[in-house]
């Protein structure tokens, strides 16, 4: 075939980026099984009456049909999930029964999507999730505990800085009732859009759903509060109303803002921003967005919020709370201005030179004997002249070649700066920095 | 929604058998990764045209379409993958500016086939791969190199015993164009039957091919020799053919079968075996197939071989050799069997008790300590008393329970003996057997 060129919307890497998006994804995975999550995989195809069912039409989902199906075969329209909490809350309905509540799980997965391409956004990309679900009821801590191991997972990662932003739809809701809104939810609506439109248009938007100019004011005034501390609490209480409802998100807000601040370590700091409303999702309380400093346009990299029925099978209802992080969104923009890569695009720590193709077995054997103790390492693929043995390592960045010799006299060169020595295969280690290749931010 | 039923041939795993599917492949990627293999991973989306290209017709590919694809757009057709060699050769046409060669990579994802689903074969379904590609040549020492990893990887599993057989097309085109066939393919296609076929009907087909009767038994004479040390060597030559390729053939399946023996340990025995002919696959030398005992119905489960060409772009050809290993193939049937599972569901070595929600946060604060030691622990979800707190771990195979006391009184129990004693949170560490879930054998 023809040389090809890649698929628009579907992001692939070379060894190097690759390898560098193993290591984030094994510290993502690190962080969520030292707070007790357990991984789930689902299957990537849901029956599409399912994945539609909560008017979710406007999402381009990839339907499936067997190339060669039998036109008038029953089987029912499958489609490639387009998140990974769909599939997850069906997974709690069909498993219930074997599930322990409530149930804490992350989920590292790809997704599809039929979107136009754009800077992050794909049309195949991973998500990492975390959620906990309880089975007819689950505790307000929770909302606190998925901050607090996404903002520790998030930290881990070396990205740019990052901003957590939470919200609380219980002090939304309760402050529009407060101010006397006769629609709530045209105005979170419309203070959702003020991330696209500016204050004057979504004035408008709030005189349009039944507020006067000093409600919309009082509205737009509530979304301008954001603090990396709990001092967002007085400057609510100053806009002077009240409410039951705003008094349980206050106190929510405040909860998840102390719990989780300082967990993510210098980059990632969390903040109360009372903008934050996540639009059409089904969120009744905590919501959670992050922006990656610099790289605003691609939008949150990670969201998400308290649901108060995740899944519910008529019987019961499970809600849940949890949030995503983009993992594609996030590191493909940073690939693409090459922010991010590995110390080298091969595992291999040394490469074994061979002698002659005859005393191959030899440099087998000892890479055997590295292996043994842990040491990544190949044999060099042809007996060449050393010196071009040694630029087959220096161009995939393997630091070291090792030199069999006769009867233990076996040496091994770290050949960046170029020092050579004895070595003795069954007892040898090259320091721990040189061993797996590492995260490199160029 | 009522409560969703497994879709037949998209399998799914609870919780325990999922972090034994993850302690396997990490042993997986662990073991490719010490033998110098980068991970690669492709989208999971192909163009048809290329998918089919190879006459690959009667795969049952699923055909993407967008949902609300506008019906007169260009979009080309898109499949999802059936194996992971398709794309593997895509990519390194694509990339092959920016790869070393000889490139060795290993792929660990899910594949997808519309067949009708039955043990051993599903829909979706995960591959891990070895290959090895060249730029215009390829050293047969990487057939003995791949072999090599996947038995040592397979060895690392603790599966039942299997066979991993191997067969070298070299040696058969020889041997049948010595025994002077009119049509080798002919010949290897029908020898390929004698696992479906009683060796009567392929006789048949083998005269039907053209060869005589004495010709015929020659054959299949040929094909019943099977050894685990080279003695298949002067069992060849005791059949009296002689031809040059028949010798090259020799040679290579003896190199294959010496470099590999005895890696994988004693669960796994790497055999000659002249039977193996992988059908209409594009093989040109060294073939691999893998039984599993008492799972022989299931058919192989890790496959490979090499071949001369496995991409092209007409200019340059990259050869390549290569294993397949079936993951889902391999442990759906242990995990339906429950011959296979974790020791708990959960990453949780302990369950820090909560004495009171007023004092969660002092809980929270052992958590912390715990994990910053590196052990996997969660809070309890409520204050309950502490026998619902420790049955709560019991139900999850938590084995610590941790009840935070008042200044330094805090105690740690392991609820299995039911031993209780002071633990300090900044130095108390579980047995290291304790530390994670390990994988069972019930």
């Amino acid at each position: 075939m023809a040389r090809p060129t890649p698929l628009s919307g579907f992001p692939e890497w070379l060894p190097a980026q690759r390898i560098a998006e193993q290591q984030l994804l094994d510290r993502l995975r690190r962080t969520f099984e030292l707070w007790g999550f357990a991984s789930v995989e689902t299957r990537a195809v849901e029956p599409l009456e399912q994945m539609l069912r909560k008017g979710e039409i406007d999402k381009e989902v990839y339907v499936l049909r067997r190339l060669h199906a039998d036109p008038s075969s029953a089987d029912s329209d499958l489609g490639l999930h387009f998140d990974l909490t769909v599939p997850f809350a069906r997974y709690v309905l069909e498993n219930a029964g074997h599930l322990h509540f409530p149930f804490k799980r992350y989920q590292i997965q790809r997704c599809w999507r039929g979107e136009r391409p754009q800077e992050g956004r794909y049309r195949e990309f991973t998500q990492a999730d975390v959620d906990v679900v309880g089975d007819g009821s689950l505790a307000f801590h929770h909302d606190v505990e998925v901050a607090a191991v996404m903002t520790e997972a998030l930290g881990s990662l070396d990205l740019p800085p990052l901003t957590l932003q939470v919200n609380n739809r219980k002090l939304m809701e309760g402050f529009f009732r407060g101010v006397g809104a006769p629609d709530t939810g045209a105005v979170m609506r419309a203070v959702d859009k003020l991330d696209k439109e500016p204050p004057n248009a979504v004035r408008e938007l709030l005189v349009g759903a039944g507020l006067s100019d000093g409600q919309a004011d009082t509205c737009l005034a509530l979304a301008s509060i954001s603090s990396a501390d709990l001092s967002f609490v007085d400057d609510v209480r100053g806009l002077g109303v009240s409410d039951e409802l705003l008094d349980v998100g206050l106190a929510e807000l405040a909860a998840v803002i102390e719990g989780a601040a300082g967990i993510g370590g210098p980059r990632v700091s969390v903040v109360a921003d009372l903008r934050i409303a996540r639009g059409l999702d089904y969120y009744t309380g905590t919501v959670y967005e992050t922006r990656m400093t610099e790289f605003e346009h691609i939008g949150s990299i990670c969201s998400g919020g308290r649901y108060d029925a995740l899944a519910s099978d008529g019987a019961r209802v499970f809600p849940g709370v949890g949030i995503s992080f983009g993992v594609t969104r996030a590191l493909a923009p940073l690939f693409s201005r090459g922010l991010i890569s590995a110390s080298r695009p091969s595992p291999s720590a040394v490469l074994v030179a061979v002698v002659a193709e005859t005393s191959r077995a030899a440099s087998d054997a000892v890479a055997r004997s590295l292996r043994a103790r842990g040491i990544p390492c190949e044999v060099a693929p042809a007996a060449d002249k050393f010196g071009k043995q040694i630029r087959y390592a220096e161009r995939r960045g393997i630091p070291y070649v090792w030199f069999p010799g006769a009867d233990g006299t076996d040496e091994v060169k770290d050949i960046r700066p170029g020092d050579q020595g004895p070595a003795d295969p069954t007892a040898w280690t090259p320091p721990e920095l040189d061993l797996n290749p590492t995260v490199t931010h160029p």
